[in-house]
């Protein structure tokens, strides 16, 4: 059975798809990924499919299930590599990759992981911001 | 045919091998390399071959020749992710990768990568301070 490596790149975890996924290598990734991301406390995951001819319902259902696992594990997943031709194909079938950001190449994909960690950091602060002025308001 | 995709990664190009290597497959990769080197102006390739169970004359060769194209590029090439089994054959076959570094994983290459690139430069500039200093002594 084939599978996909992942490489870990500071605090991000960077996976290219390269061959073509079956039920079973498709569920090995997921859990390999779900797994690495606690082994390693990665905050992002980057799925690169510029190999890719083809993203059909079944890809698409795995980019979505994987963002969904990463989420809940504290992880952002963005999408990155998309021919343009996938992306035609993608939308002239209807399917929306629910839940999934993309960006146009990896260097993107690790702003837009940074840049939501940030946002994220920020409204943390604003929490505890307005926490802190209730504290202080009540007498 | 199969294409190998090739990553941009700040100043280092990624490469994931993670398909049976054809003469075809081999050749185009690089071209491909070689071309992405000049476009980007990078100075690093880095070779990942963890999803590699084997690496026989073919393979070790076509990193040679990697090796090699990306030198008189001035890039460096580093080959990470080698599994233990692969090493263990490795040397049993009597295979030697010639000038080709290898390390542990992908964050170590970009280590050794911009380790190299630095005492590069620090040659440069002995190289020039002797010549500043014989400048200087002549009359």
């Amino acid at each position: 059975m084939e599978r996909v490596p992942i490489l870990k790149i500071g605090d991000i975890l960077l996976v290219s798809i390269q061959v073509d996924m079956s039920d079973q290598t498709a569920l090995q990734l997921q859990e390999d990924l779900a797994e690495r991301i606690v082994a390693t406390g990665s905050h992002g995951v980057i799925i690169d499919i510029t190999a890719l001819d083809i993203v059909d319902s079944f890809v698409g259902r795995m980019l979505s299930t994987i963002a969904s696992i990463s989420k809940v594990l504290d992880a952002e997943t963005v999408v990155v590599g998309m021919r343009p031709a996938v992306a035609i194909t993608l939308v002239e079938l209807g399917l929306s990759l629910n839940g999934i950001r993309t960006a146009l190449n990896v260097e993107r994909g690790m702003e837009l992981i940074a840049a939501a960690r940030s946002d994220e950091f920020e409204e943390d602060d604003q929490l505890d911001d307005a926490a802190d002025a209730e504290t202080t308001a009540s007498p």
